[in-house]
């Protein structure tokens, strides 16, 4: 099978345009078939600010209302990712920009009402991915670039970027040789979260149950290790976690970051 | 060679919820290969104004500035865009919203500063349109719905929706036996500008000079006849000017709108 890397980015690279470029260049420079996701940085809540527009939360969780979608279908759909994929093209990365309703390439369900309403949140599986069109768009070199929406029922969904990459990693799994690497503000899993240096480089699951045990994770890291291991389990061969600017070491054999196996 | 519709449609459409509806119901329904480029309507326009963002003209002309390249690809890359690729695909149309930037689908030249700077605009030619992705897609059975968005030099570039069309109509007709359709306001060129029941049926290029001669035109629908006509000349079979609710009939043999051929 070839070889896919699916990469995440965040506000962290988006809202740094030094950090950005650098990250642009070091992604258009891998060979390998790849796929990238972005959030959706300040800029969505700037322009809302702008517009007038309220962020609106309940119990802590903020919900996407009607204002709010169309801001950030605006905002992530339009403005983020269409100056990423432009920037790519003349990098000779042919960067196709996505939400999930562009050729049904994520559908999700809008997430059921409990005891809280989200709104307009898209909840996704692997079923609403559409493998077959995504890999014909691989084999054709082009490399999509996911925006952090999805859809269902003639709605565009807001969905969390993170979630999209672990979902569209399982899903192409079946078709590709997948390491998916999420980009975030560290070297990767730490053992002591004060110490860039401290880094787990590899990370197999028994020792991830070992170290769970003596509780030696921060806070911070406990979900992104349980949507790693949520993808190792679901079929995925690697789940990398490290800091952007080690994109080119970490889609490598010898890695800077947290590399997370079976 | 397969049939194509290439079909434009403008702000007396996007504007008007009761018409968009059934036009996105009439265009899913037609069953050969189709594109779709919009305009860009009067939500563009509400947005900059929220935002603060004056419209600026030179001479009459309208510049695009960085301010409101923001909000044209914000408004129409993103928010146009993305809403009506989420409708069509509640209607079994397998739809996937593209500027120019995505896949290199259309390359422009930013227009060269003459008398006046026009900003971030794009000019395009049908050497930008890149016709081995555009025939896989359509091939594939997906239908590209263009924002009025193409890009050069890692920037996007406004660009005319019925400059779009026509250059697109121009490049695909390699591969496909293409009727461009523009979509207006009125049932189609008309003999006598008030009367809807006067419209020239079909507009071979003999009798278009003799009209002209004549000078039996309207001024408002001459840039329009010479679109068609520089299309017609540079290889489309077909041009059609009709109105968006008319357009089933005018994928037809018998057309309700004015049919143009060489």
């Amino acid at each position: 099978m070839d070889k896919l890397f699916i990469i995440k980015i965040g506000g962290n690279v988006l809202d740094n345009p030094t950090a950005l470029n650098s990250f642009l260049a070091d992604f258009a420079s891998i060979k390998a078939h790849k796929i990238l996701i972005h959030g959706g940085g300040k800029i969505a809540t700037k322009i809302g600010d702008q517009l007038g527009i309220q962020s609106n939360y309940v119990n802590g969780r903020r919900i996407t209302d009607e204002a709010t979608l169309d801001v950030v279908t605006m905002v992530y759909g339009g403005l983020v990712n269409k100056q990423l994929v432009a920037k790519l093209q003349t990098l000779d990365c042919n960067a196709m920009g996505f939400t999930g309703a562009d050729g049904n390439l994520i559908q999700a369900t809008k997430r059921p009402v409990k005891d809280i309403d989200y709104g307009f949140v898209g909840d996704v599986t692997k079923q609403g991915v559409n493998v077959n069109l995504l890999s014909l768009l691989l084999k054709n070199n082009t490399v999509p670039v996911f925006a952090p929406l999805t859809h269902a029922n003639g709605s565009i969904l807001n969905t969390n970027a993170d979630t999209i990459a672990s979902v569209l990693a399982v899903a192409l799994s079946k078709n590709f040789d997948v390491r998916l690497i999420y980009c975030f503000e560290k070297k990767g899993v730490l053992r002591d979260v004060n110490d860039n240096a401290s880094v787990i480089r590899h990370l197999p699951k028994a020792l991830y149950e070992d170290l769970l045990k003596q509780q030696a994770f921060a806070d911070g890291i406990l979900p992104k290790l349980e949507n790693a291991y949520s993808a190792i389990r679901e079929g995925v061969k690697e789940v990398l976690i490290g800091e952007a600017s080690d994109l080119v070491v970490n889609t490598g054999a010898k890695t800077d970051g947290t590399l997370i196996t079976e």
